[in-house]
């Protein structure tokens, strides 16, 4: 019998290697950040991460902005975590990949209310010094934004050459564009919206709801205690069937059974299919790692979401923009869809901004953004570089000098 | 002022007026049915209600299949409950509608598993007593039929003209051919399936996950309790939106607030949008007339449900039955598609059965074979109308004799 060798670990020569969460914070007090409902929240720490090497003219910033449950920690690898885990978007970010850090100095921060290592609602309020819990303010994409703003303007700087996100973080690409219209070079919004469906809020709204019920919930303050795990990992569950094509679950699942050759008929058994299994895997392991709390308020977040109610109307928004936009979406995507990012494209060609559309094929459904990272980076890398030609040009540098 | 004047209600001649829901009692021992899963259950209470005569050949008989949540009262009104919420499908069943009770004989009765009459795991188990709860045997679609068949063996009817049901009851029309291929003379099976798609099965796991992880749900002895009230209204909730389209939720309910006109920022409203208090108000309606426990039950007979394997394969399963085939689908039904009842459609021509197909146009979604009954009667009026004019014929006659 062939003795288990465990080879030490090597990290690819394509990934950006080892890498350190840092932390800043921002709106100390006097300065709180006044959010979008009216709350004063500050000081607020923001978990990032930094890929690559700030040009000597800081015009060489991408932005990265993460989906529903991502983190800072968008490429590489940590030292003492499972070195086999890298970051969420490791093959798109990387020395020639879609991002190419060889290029650009890559930028990704954990959103505001989120649990990540930014201010959310997990964190201590300092002024009781105990968890915020419910007693976080409900904040908007914008809220994120302007957090993540001012982070990049402590870290020196004024201006980025692109944003870039994919669902969740194409919305708040988009909003990037429109709250700083002068700052931002580019906006690469993939598998995302102006505004979520209203079939979007009704599957958040039962994620919600599975959250706020479970007993273990306790108003939110169950911090310590085991917290609504069941509610938690139902949400988790849900959401996951919406992130996937019809066709990909038939696919990789199909009626496959699990365990078992025949039918149980046993009605407790509640993985009996391969897809319930997957699922429930899912949801046990989504627990491990989110706070209940934090799903609360960024899904509200995202159903709160509405560039056309916030600045009168879709192509308002961004008319001051002097972003170029490359706005994508996946055929198959059920949840962001590709009339709704077509609906973005319509306002942005109606006030003549430079945009560039692209829907990918491929059966993934939603989570394609994070899958078929080849596919994207044939797209964006022109994109980008064709971006940075432009942002170079010596008018545009005189912040730097 | 004017007083109001509550005007005594009116039951509409197009109505089969007033009906009675009654009750037989089948497989009493010593012969019990003899489930699919290998469990032995009896006597067994069916609920059913008939509108229209049977004729004196008997030859006019219509089975009327009902779908997850339904029951037995199909049209019609009950004598002491609210006048005017009639039956189920009573656009479609009465005199002159889309199943004629001029004509035709209808009986509609509701499923083993049930919690609406017929016996499910809330009924009394004879053996202990008590209530059956999850003694209760895992039953197949196969065995609602049998039951099904048998109530019609004891009313003296041996062959039916139609079985027609929508979603899980056009699973049972499809089911019933298959079973008994000569005392069948038309099968309508509308936005059903030979089989429900993983995606379905996924979205059937989280709901009875939501009802198994309630702490009422006391491993399903919670009869006298309040039960699992929040689980089985999350998993109607959730159901719920898979029987609409994204377009007639987007255009009933679009971003519309509620209550309020500007959004709230407060995370514990639930109810902020519309879409988010129509599945509200849905999930709590539901708690009020439904068992938990049936609600596991038929959930999992439908996810059981697999035509293909019981009979080897699609175009066997039929390839005997002598009945004539209504297949109907509708372009927006997401959870029961299209391309699921042309799989149907191709099968039975591969053993040349009569097969008609028809893809209906509605923005519904799934529901709208509850909704769109003229279009559905005009489709199913001259097809029963052939199927009868066939079925007279004096050799299939013989057995009334």
């Amino acid at each position: 019998m062939a003795t288990e060798t465990s080879e030490p670990f090597q990290i690819p020569e394509t990934s950006v290697g080892l890498v350190e969460t840092q932390t800043a914070t921002l709106f100390a007090p006097p300065h709180p950040l006044k959010t979008e409902g009216g709350s004063k929240l500050g000081p607020i720490q923001v978990a990032y991460e930094t890929y690559g090497t700030l040009s000597p003219a800081r015009d060489n910033v991408i932005f990265i902005c993460h989906a529903l449950t991502g983190d800072a920690h968008a490429a590489g690898y940590h030292e003492n975590s499972n070195r086999k885990k890298p970051g969420w978007w490791e093959d798109f970010i990387g020395p020639g990949k879609g991002v190419d850090t060889d290029q650009y100095f890559v930028v990704c921060a954990n959103v505001l209310g989120g649990c990540m290592g930014t201010t959310g609602p997990g964190a201590i309020n300092p002024e009781t010094g105990e968890r915020y819990s419910l007693e976080f303010p409900v904040v908007a994409i914008n809220d994120i934004v302007r957090v993540h703003h001012e982070l990049l303007r402590t870290l020196g700087i004024d201006r980025v050459l692109a944003v870039v996100g994919g669902s969740l973080g194409g919305m708040q690409a988009l909003e990037w564009a429109a709250s700083y219209p002068n700052d931002v070079g580019a906006v690469i919004a993939i598998a995302s919206a102006a505004n979520v469906s209203a079939q979007s809020i009704a599957f958040n709204t039962v994620g919600r709801r599975a959250i706020l019920a479970d007993p273990q919930f306790q108003e939110g303050r169950f911090y310590g205690d085991q917290g609504p795990r069941y509610g938690l990992a139902l949400a988790r569950m849900l959401a996951h069937i919406t992130y996937l094509s019809e066709a990909s679950i038939e696919m990789k699942f199909g009626r496959r059974l699990q365990d078992t050759e025949k039918l149980t008929y046993n009605l407790l058994k509640e993985t009996e299919f391969q897809i319930e299994s997957y699922l429930h895997y899912q949801g046990r392991r989504f627990v491990e790692r989110f706070d209940a709390n934090s799903y609360l308020y960024l899904t509200k977040a995202m159903d709160y979401f509405n560039i056309t109610e916030s600045y009168g109307s879709l192509s308002d928004a961004w008319k001051d923009s002097t972003a170029r936009f490359l706005i994508a979406s996946y055929d198959t995507d059920w949840l962001f869809t590709t009339s709704q990012s077509k609906e973005i494209v319509t306002a942005l060609n109606q006030t003549a901004r430079h945009v560039s559309y692209i829907e990918f094929q491929s059966p993934y459904g939603h989570d394609s953004f994070l899958i078929e990272c080849e596919q994207l980076a044939a797209a964006v890398r022109p994109f980008l570089a064709q971006t940075y030609s432009s942002f170079k040009l010596p008018e545009k540098n005189q912040k730097t000098n």
